[in-house]
C-alpha cells in the first residue's frame, strides 16, 4: 500500500511559503499487532502550527526537518489488528499529513457519526471549541451583562467564544479583518458590534466607542496593535484570555510594544495564557456543552473547506493572509 | 488647638523634590458628635503615593493641589465625641499628614496595644503585610519546593514576601539594589539567593544562575528590566503577582518593552495586577496568619525610622532613591 506525505522540507524564515513544504510517496509496511491502518479524511491546518515549524521551544515540541507535519486528522480505519477498532470506525487523531498512515490505537479517539457532520470534530466540537469554551469560560468567566471583545473574531475558535458569550448573556464585540466579516459576526452569529481593524486608524477609540461600559473579558488570538486598543478600555478586575498571538507568529524578532504590568495593577486585572491541552480535566464537561448548544441550534459553525490533499500546504498558509472566515479544512477523501 | 500639614503644592512631572510640598498651620475647629481629634504618633510614607500625586486617574484618586497628602498614620485619641473610641486608644486611619487632626469615627481601626510595636501596624501588620500576604497566597499560591522571585525584595513588602515564601517551603530569591541589601536577605531573612540588579549586566542570566530549576511564582513591586529577566525564566503555568512597578512611577511615558503576550501564551502562566483592598474580604485571615507568625518569631521586620513631622517630605523622596532598606515611617510624637 503506498501513501503520500508533506514533510516539513526547510524551517521557514518569517511568512512560511509552499518551499517549505515537500510531497513524498513512502510504501507502508504490514500491519503489526496493535495498530491501524488509516486513510485520511479530514485534515485540519491551524495557526498554531507555525510555531512547531521553528527550531525554537514552544508550547509544543518542534516538527522535525525531513519528517511529516502533523495535527488533527479525521481518518477512517481501514484495516484494524487493535481490538477496540474495526474496518469503517472514524477516529480523530494527532496524525501525519499523509494519504494513508498506520498508528497505534492508543491516543485515537473513535468519533460518534450521529452527533455531527463528522468534520465538526476538528472545529466546533474539537480543538478550536474546546479552546473557546476552555478559555472564554474557565479564564474570562464572563457574567451577564459584562462586555466581552474577542479579537480574530471570525476565525475557527472567534466564532464560538463569541457566541458562548452571548448565550452568557453579554455584550459582544468582535474584531475582525474586513467588512464582509464584521457583517458575518453581526448578521448571522448575533454579535453586538464589530470593529475591522483594517479600516480603523484608532483601535483604542473604535473599542471604546463599541465598548460604553468599557471591557471586562479580552479573548485575544491576534495580540500586537489591536490588542493595545483593548488594553485602553479594561474596566476594573477585567480578564484577558491569551489564546494566540497570530500578529507574531512569522516575527523573527522580539515584539516590542507599550508594556502592560502597570495597566493591569491600576485595573487589578488577570492576564493569562493557555493552551486547550491545560484543560484535559474538563474536556468531558466542556464537550457536552458544546455538543448541547450545537443539536439545540444555539451555535452556528461555518467552515472552509478546500478540496484535495495537494492543496493542505496552500489551505495552511492562507491562514495567514486573514482571508478565510471559519475553520479551514482540507478535504481529503469520502468515507466508504 | 492649632496643627500643621503638609499639602501637595504642586504636581511633580517625573521624580518629586521638596517644592511638591508645602507646610501650612490651621487652627482646628471645636469637635462635633461623632468626631475625634487625634495626635499623629506615626505616618507612612509609601511609593504609591506617588500616583496619588500626578493629576491621571489611577487605582487611587489624586491628591487635590492645595490640599493635605495623606495616607496610612497611627494616631492616639485627645479628644473623642464619638462613643466607640476614648481618650487614650490609639487608632490606624487614612488620614491627613498633620500633626492633629480631626476625623470621624467611622473608617478608623482601633489597634491593640498589646500584640505588637505600634509602629508595626503601618507595616508587617498594616498594609504592606496584608499586600505581601494576600499577593503571594492568593494570586502566587506557591507550592512546596517551588521557586519564588520578589523583586524590591528589601523593602516593606518585598521582605515580607520572601519569609513567607520560605515558610511555605520555596526556594526563595530576592532582587535589590545593594550587596547590603543582600546580605540582609540572605543571612537575616533567609533568602536562599540574592541578586543586586546594580551589580549585574544580565539580569536574565543572573535569574538563571540564581534559580536552577526555572521561576515558578514572580512577586513583581519593579517592573521595567529587572522583571525582563525574570521572565525570560517563567516555569510552564508560572504565576506573577504585579503589586507594583516603582520602575515607572515616575516615569512621563508609556513605557516601552519586549511583549510579554507571547511568552504567557507559551508558559500558561497567569499574571495579576492587585491592590491591597482586592482582599478586603480576606483581610481577617491575612493579619491572624501574620501575627502568629510574629509572635512566634517566624516573620522578622525591620522599620526604618525617620524623626520628626519636618522630616516627612524627605522620608517620602527617600523611596525613590533605593537607599533605605525595610518599612520607611516617621515618628511624630510619643503616646501619652
Amino acid at each position: 500500500m503506498k501513501a503520500t506525505s508533506i514533510l516539513l522540507a526547510s524551517r521557514p524564515h518569517g511568512t512560511p511559503t509552499e518551499e517549505n513544504f515537500k510531497f513524498e510517496e513512502q510504501e507502508l509496511s504490514p500491519l503489526k499487532e496493535g495498530e491501524v491502518l488509516l486513510k485520511a479524511l479530514y485534515i485540519s491546518v491551524d495557526p498554531y502550527m507555525r510555531g512547531r515549524m521553528s527550531e525554537a521551544k514552544s508550547y509544543v515540541p518542534p516538527y522535525k526537518v525531513g519528517e511529516p507535519i502533523a495535527g488533527g486528522v479525521i481518518a477512517e480505519v481501514v484495516e484494524s489488528r487493535e481490538q477496540q477498532y474495526a474496518k469503517g470506525d472514524v477516529v480523530l487523531g494527532n496524525l501525519p499529513w499523509s494519504t494513508y498512515t498506520i498508528a497505534r490505537g492508543k491516543g485515537l479517539t473513535k468519533i460518534d457519526k450521529q452527533v455531527a457532520p463528522l468534520s465538526y470534530h476538528l472545529g466546533i466540537l474539537g480543538m478550536p471549541g474546546l479552546t473557546a469554551y476552555c478559555g472564554l469560560l474557565f479564564i474570562g468567566e464572563p457574567k451577564e451583562g459584562e462586555t466581552v471583545v474577542v479579537s480574530g473574531a471570525a476565525g475557527a475558535v472567534g466564532t464560538v467564544v463569541g457566541q458562548i458569550a452571548k448565550l452568557k448573556g453579554c455584550r459582544v464585540v468582535g474584531i475582525a479583518g474586513s467588512d464582509d466579516k464584521i457583517d458575518y459576526l453581526k448578521n448571522e452569529l448575533g454579535f453586538d458590534e464589530g470593529i475591522n481593524y483594517k479600516a480603523t486608524s484608532d483601535m483604542a477609540a473604535a473599542i471604546a466607542q463599541a465598548c460604553p461600559d468599557g471591557v471586562d473579558v479580552y479573548f485575544d488570538n491576534v495580540g500586537g496593535e489591536i490588542t493595545d486598543g483593548v488594553y485602553a478600555n479594561l474596566n476594573k478586575f477585567a480578564r484577558i484570555a491569551i489564546c494566540g498571538q497570530i500578529a507574531y507568529y512569522n516575527a523573527t524578532t522580539v515584539p516590542v510594544g507599550p508594556r502592560i504590568e502597570s495597566t493591569l495593577l491600576k485595573k487589578s486585572a488577570l492576564m493569562k495564557g493557555f493552551i486547550v491541552n491545560d484543560y484535559t480535566g474538563r474536556f468531558g464537561e466542556a464537550t457536552r456543552g458544546l455538543a448541547k448548544w450545537v443539536q439545540e441550534g444555539k451555535l452556528q459553525y461555518q467552515e472552509n473547506i478546500t478540496e484535495g490533499f495537494g492543496q493542505v500546504p496552500q489551505a495552511f498558509l492562507g491562514l495567514f493572509t486573514g482571508e478565510n472566515t471559519g475553520k479551514q479544512l482540507v478535504r481529503i477523501a469520502d468515507p466508504s
